[in-house]
C-alpha cells in the first residue's frame, strides 16, 4: 500500500437529518468521514477516529470503498456518537435536535506509527484538547490545518487557541470567525485570527464560496452554484477534505498551490451536497471532478 | 457634447440615512443618481429624472461634476422625494423608516429628442409603469435593462411582466428574485425569469456579488471585498450604473462584453459604499476604477 500522504482526524456519527424533501435515519456522517471521503480522491488517506460496537459493518465498507487507510480507525465498546438535525426550508440553516457524544466522549486519538510521519495532517472538527493530543503526536508534517466550531469557541477557547497559534491555517465559517475575533467585518476577524498565529485563514461561506487570507493578501473561490441541493450535512468538511487531498497530491504548499486546491475542494464540497451521507462521492469518478472543475473555471472566467 | 451613449431613468431622492456608525441627514440619493454617476466613468450618460422646487442647486451641480447629460432632469412645484432608512450592526439589513414620493408621485418621464435614439437604455429602480412609458418612447435601442423591486412585485406584478418581456436583461436581487419566480433556488428562479422573455437576468448578491443567466449558461462575480463599509445605500444601482456603463463604452454586447462590464459594476459598486451618497464616486478617477479592477482580477485567479 502507498504510505499515507494525509492523515485526518475528526469525528464519527450517525446522524439522523430532516430536510423540507426528505428524512434519513442513521445515516453515515461525521467531519471525518466527509474530509477522508472528500481527500480520497487525490491522495492516499489515513482516517483516525472512533466508532462504537454498534457501528454498522457496511459503513466500514464505504470507507474502504474511497480507498481509505483504516489503521487509525478504533472501535470501542459503547454505542457510536449520534447527531440529529432539520434544515429549514431555507437550507442554509438548521436547527441540532440532538447530540449523544457516546464513544466520542472517552475518545483518546492514537496515530498509527507511520501516520507520524505523514506531511498533512488535517484536524477536522472535534474538541480542542484531542486536537492537541494529535499535534503531540506528530514529527514535522509539511502542512497542519484545523477546523473548528462555534461550541469549542464557546467552551474550550484556551485550548483552541493553542491549537490555532501551532497550526499553519485555520478554517471556520463566517459566524465562528465573527465570534472568535468579535470582529463583525470579515477582513479585520481574518486579521486578528492571523495575529494569532496561522499562516492561512479559510473563512468558508457556504453557498457563496470561501475566502482565503495571509499576511500577503486575500483569494475567494466562488461555491459551484446547484440546481438542486439534497443535504448540505457535510458540506464544509468535505470542502476541507478535497482542499487537503488536492493539497497533498500537489506536494509543495504555496498560495497558488493553496488557492488550486481551494477550487477543488470547492468542486467536490458541491457534489456531495447533490445526495445524502457519501452516496453521491460514491459514484463519483477523478474525471467526474476534472470536468466539473473546467466547468467551474468557465462559470467563473471575467472574460 | 458628445451624443448620449447611455440614457438612465429612476428616482432622485433626498435620503437620510443611519448606520452602526453615523447619521446623515437629506443627502443626494436615488436610484438615477447612484447609477449615472457609476456609469459616468465609462460613457455619456444621460439623466431622467424629477426633483422637486426644494432640490438644492449644489446636489446639481453634483451630477454636473460626474458629466451626465441633464437635459431629461425636470423640476417640478413641490417637495422632492424623501427616503430614511437605518441599517443594523450587519449592515445587509436594513429597515425603511419613512417614504415620502412627493414630486415622484406624479412623474411622467419624457425623453429629450436625442435620448429617444440613445443605443443604451437602463430603466433603474422606479414603477414599471413608468417604466413602461419610456420604453414606449425609445427607438430600437440595443440594449435595454431593467431594474426592480420588491415593492413593485408586489403591487404592480402585471406591468412589471410587461416590462420584463420588453427588455434585454432584467437585475434584482436574491430575495426579489425568489419572491417574483416563486422559487427558492436562484438556478430555477432564473430560469423562470428568462422563461417570461429576457436574454439575460443578473441576480444581485449584495456581499456576495452578482451571478448572471442566460440560456446558454451562467457567470458569477464577487464583489470586492472592503475592510469598511460606511453606506451600501444604492450599491445594487451604482452595480448596474457601472455595468451598463462598461457596456455602452464597448458598444458591441455579448457574453463575454456582459461578463467583463459586470466586473467593472462590482468594482465601482465597492468604491461607491466607502462613503455616503455618491462622495467617494466624487473622488474616484478611472485610473483608481482600472487599478482596483487588475486587483479584483488578481484575488479572484484560480492559480
Amino acid at each position: 500500500m502507498k504510505p499515507v500522504q494525509l492523515v485526518v482526524v475528526g469525528s464519527i456519527g450517525l446522524d439522523t437529518i430532516e430536510t423540507p424533501h426528505a428524512r434519513k435515519s442513521e445515516i453515515l456522517g461525521g467531519s471525518v468521514s466527509y474530509a477522508c471521503a472528500g481527500a480520497s480522491f487525490f491522495a492516499t488517506t489515513g482516517m483516525v477516529g472512533v466508532v462504537g460496537a454498534d457501528f454498522p459493518e457496511p459503513c466500514v465498507d464505504v470507507y474502504r470503498q474511497f480507498g481509505i487507510d483504516l489503521k487509525g480507525l478504533q472501535k470501542a465498546p459503547g454505542k457510536t456518537f449520534r447527531w440529529s438535525g432539520v434544515y429549514e426550508q431555507d437550507m442554509n440553516n438548521r436547527r441540532t435536535l440532538a447530540t449523544d457524544l457516546n464513544v466520542l466522549g472517552t475518545f483518546m486519538p492514537e496515530l498509527p506509527d507511520d501516520y507520524t510521519r505523514a506531511p498533512f495532517l488535517f484536524l477536522a472538527n472535534i474538541s480542542p484538547e484531542l486536537q492537541l493530543h494529535v499535534l503531540s503526536q506528530v514529527k514535522s508534517p509539511k502542512f497542519v490545518v484545523a477546523d473548528t466550531m462555534d461550541l469549542w469557541i464557546n467552551i474550550a477557547r484556551k485550548p483552541l487557541m493553542e491549537v490555532i497559534s501551532a497550526v499553519d491555517l485555520l478554517t471556520l465559517n463566517e459566524s465562528e470567525a465573527r465570534l472568535l475575533s468579535g470582529e463583525n467585518n470579515l477582513i479585520k476577524a481574518a486579521r486578528m485570527i492571523l495575529g494569532c498565529g496561522p499562516k492561512y485563514v479559510i473563512i468558508k461561506k457556504g453557498e457563496h464560496g470561501a475566502m482565503l487570507f495571509s499576511k500577503s493578501g486575500m483569494f475567494i473561490v466562488h461555491a459551484y452554484p446547484l440546481e438542486v441541493v439534497h443535504d448540505p450535512t457535510g458540506a464544509g468538511d468535505t470542502f476541507a477534505g478535497g482542499f487537503m487531498g488536492a493539497l497533498s497530491e500537489r506536494g509543495d504548499v504555496n498560495e497558488a498551490a493553496i488557492r488550486k486546491a481551494m477550487s477543488y475542494g470547492s468542486v467536490v464540497a458541491s457534489f456531495g451536497v447533490e445526495d445524502f451521507s457519501l452516496a453521491r462521492l460514491q459514484n463519483l469518478s477523478r474525471s467526474d471532478i476534472e470536468q466539473r472543475h473546467e466547468a467551474f473555471r468557465a462559470l467563473t472566467h471575467l472574460g
